[in-house]
């Protein structure tokens, strides 16, 4: 059963390795299972919300009712040992992350101290918590929706401004109001025709035909534009791919580590971050772009040649962006055209390269000539790099989708949308396009989990994703 | 310069990678430059001590007076911008870890915002800690001696229950406590002999010279406990060596994972453990063991043997404990004599396995028989390892040395006490004796740092050795 009954859950909040450790304990009983282990000036049990207390983290002595926490010492201690020094904050109900009373142990970052105070308030009382469940408990507090639970663990994963932003975005809320407002809209639409199937023997029309097919359709515009975002927010939030086109002396790694230089960003460094020998991630104003560099392209009866030219194809096909590299010492000037097909949505940049070496060159226009050697010309590449991405919406504060469950809710919902509108145009009773519109709604609250009952399997499948402690 | 001036200073006191990360600030201005990028609902410069506040840490809009917190954004934010909800948690002075004014600011766990909230606090005024800054600061402030605060940093790295105690006596005080007994003991004695010299043309003896020696004698065998303890103190702290001793089919790695298998208390895997193909590290009771699995020994010509063999008792030579691992289908009745020379302190622990094979064997006294296949016996030998240890009393509170510093400073003060002792015996002047007894309570107080001033080379060296954000 996944919705929480209030029994106390404990996890460590922190990763180990730091100077200091904290422990994150949550439920109806955490402050007297916390007081069992905790000496301070005071019991926590007594102590106002948003406080710290200094005490002792002990293992208490042997009693007869809880012989089990003393088998794993050496002789079962006769008096208190003192684990650790430790600073207890306190919180209320309902003024907490859960909404239940919590308190989070701040310790010395030792794994042996860690563990200890965990099996210590386990002893007492606590269960460890699964992943997310602390998040849970607070989605189910109605602290936060779903769509904002998923952005805290999106918000943790955040290792650029780009991907940061899109989970900010999305954790503070203004992607809700938005899906609310469409969602509101909506119900008010169905409300019209279920009026409608009220007085149906006298065959009224509450909802003017023509000023429901623009509101639909407004409507679905709305949601087509948060839909077809999705191919944008997850590029920002897995990285855009970037292929790089052309030959081995055209200066691929030169330019590959002029970029990487030049950027003046934090360039994170986290583990699980793709890194074969063929592409390269570089962070820039704040957006991670994965380049890829690709064998060039030619006709050739070469087997394995061909093979290699196959993954090149390839790898274009998945980019967003394709860098084509041209050599200053073979530019004839004019750019020929390209050998690969440009896939959809992604954008070509041409790029000529080692101009500091023929100064007199003539430039094209739509080219963008530069020396990845003495970087001459890159900030115009970046400058194209970044407004092809255009993420200035995404500061701005515009609502993009990075979430691939909430992509397929926005396609059901377009497409029950759609079958909704079909139905108006066929003139089709208001009880069939109420239904469909019904599941537009159903599909959009399955976003946010609001006026919607989730499946234990939905829940269990968004909160096993997020890490232990959150 | 090493003495803190009550900047203000900024670090991540947790490691990368959990659901929540906590950044501390310390100094003076702790509290106004947090105010400058925190907003909650009120200023952090107005709460009490010991209180948490919720708020969002933002990035201020670009002004003049600081045009560089704003050059990394793809544009100058017009207004502020969000990084992270977070919890402050203000200490005031001087009732905080390092005396000054404090906050702990606890963040979601994403690398970026840490070094997001970590830019923004530089640029607010904070500067960066080095390793061990807070701590140096706390023992200015005399919120603990040297000893306590080396301490600190030995909890932290602490993953054993010995290492543990060894750490949390240390940092608890009861060692320093003794130290400062001898030491007052020692300033008392120094005082009758300063005494005689002011009064020295009457040839008065305030200080018996019967009682001098006794209390002298006595004091140096205090010291000399403490030296000696560090053999024990240390090995604790870095496992105590054990070398495996038998032929290769005496059944070595079936008994190390036995002994792994019924270990009851949590094994570390703490990054950095040694554990090369021939160690094994295993916790007994709280106690790590590092189990050296070594060649037999016999007289051979073979070059390559013998240099088998040459390692194996350079392992011998090294290990505290040595186990002689004989198997019970080769027993004859009577355990031969070891073909090595066992090390000074170092305990013989004959084991004969196997012994389910042969149930009617009669096993000599002081060996043990046991099983590591089935078990019998396996808790018969933990305990023969943990009584050769002797390590109960460290858990019954008793003083025991891990510190390499600390026992050169013991070291020193024993060997300028038996210069005393001496120069009592040949009847030497007051003023010569007196000599050699405050350098002892020099090298006393070069341990706590207290009563002796410090050079900041000696500081340095201490202080380098801690994480960054302690």
């Amino acid at each position: 059963m996944i919705r929480p009954d209030h029994d106390t859950i404990v996890a460590p909040a922190t990763a180990s390795g730091g100077a200091i450790a904290v422990i994150r304990i949550s439920g109806d009983e955490a402050l007297t299972i916390c007081d069992r282990i905790f000496r301070g000036r005071t019991p926590l049990a007594e102590a106002a919300g948003y406080t710290v207390h200094y005490g002792r983290i002990v293992e208490p002595a042997c009693s007869g009712t809880s012989p089990d926490s003393c088998s794993t010492a050496p002789e079962p201690p006769t008096e208190e040992r003192t684990v650790d020094d430790v600073l207890a904050t306190v919180f209320r109900a309902p003024h907490s992350y859960t909404g239940e009373n919590s308190v989070e142990l701040s310790c010395h970052g030792s794994s042996y101290i860690v563990s200890e105070i965990l099996r210590l308030l386990l002893a007492a009382g606590a269960r460890m918590a699964t992943p997310g469940e602390f998040t849970l408990r607070a989605y189910f507090a109605g602290k936060l929706d779903l769509s904002q639970a998923e952005a805290v663990a999106d918000l943790i994963a955040s290792s650029s401004r780009a991907a940061h932003a899109l989970a900010s975005n999305q954790m503070r809320g203004g992607y809700s109001a938005a899906l609310d407002a469409l969602r509101d809209r909506l119900l008010h639409l169905t409300s019209l025709l279920e009026l409608e199937l009220d007085f149906s023997e006298e065959d009224v029309e509450f909802a003017d035909r023509q000023a429901l097919q623009e509101t639909m359709e407004r409507i679905d515009a709305e949601i087509e534009r948060l839909r077809d975002s999705f191919t944008l927010g997850n590029a920002l939030k897995e990285g855009i791919p970037v292929a790089i086109v052309g030959a081995p002396n055209a200066g691929k790694s030169t330019l590959l580590n002029r970029l990487l230089n030049e950027e003046r960003a934090i360039v994170s460094d986290i583990a699980g971050t793709t890194r074969d020998i063929i592409e390269e991630t570089v962070n820039l104003d704040g957006i991670r772009f994965r380049f890829v560099d690709t064998a060039g392209i030619r006709t050739t009866d070469d087997r394995l040649e061909r093979m290699g030219i196959q993954r090149t194809l390839q790898r274009i096909a998945q980019a967003r962006i394709v860098i084509r590299l041209l050599d200053a010492a073979a530019f004839t000037g004019t750019v020929p055209p390209p050998d690969f097909d440009l896939p959809e949505g992604c954008t070509l940049l041409t790029v000529l390269n080692k101009t500091d070496l023929y100064p007199s060159l003539v430039i094209p226009q739509d080219v963008i000539g530069l020396s990845a050697r003495n970087g001459d010309g890159i900030d115009a590449l970046r400058r194209a790099l970044l407004q092809t991405i255009g993420a200035d919406s995404l500061y701005q504060g515009e609502t993009i989708v990075s979430n691939g469950r909430h992509f397929e809710a926005l396609s059901g919902a377009h497409d029950a949308l759609s079958r909704a509108l079909a139905a108006l145009h066929s003139g089709l009773p208001a009880d069939l396009l109420s239904e469909d519109i019904q599941q537009v709604i159903r599909f959009i609250g399955e976003i946010t989990g609001r006026g919607v009952i989730l499946s234990d399997e939905i829940l269990g499948n968004i909160f096993s994703k997020f890490c232990i402690g959150k």
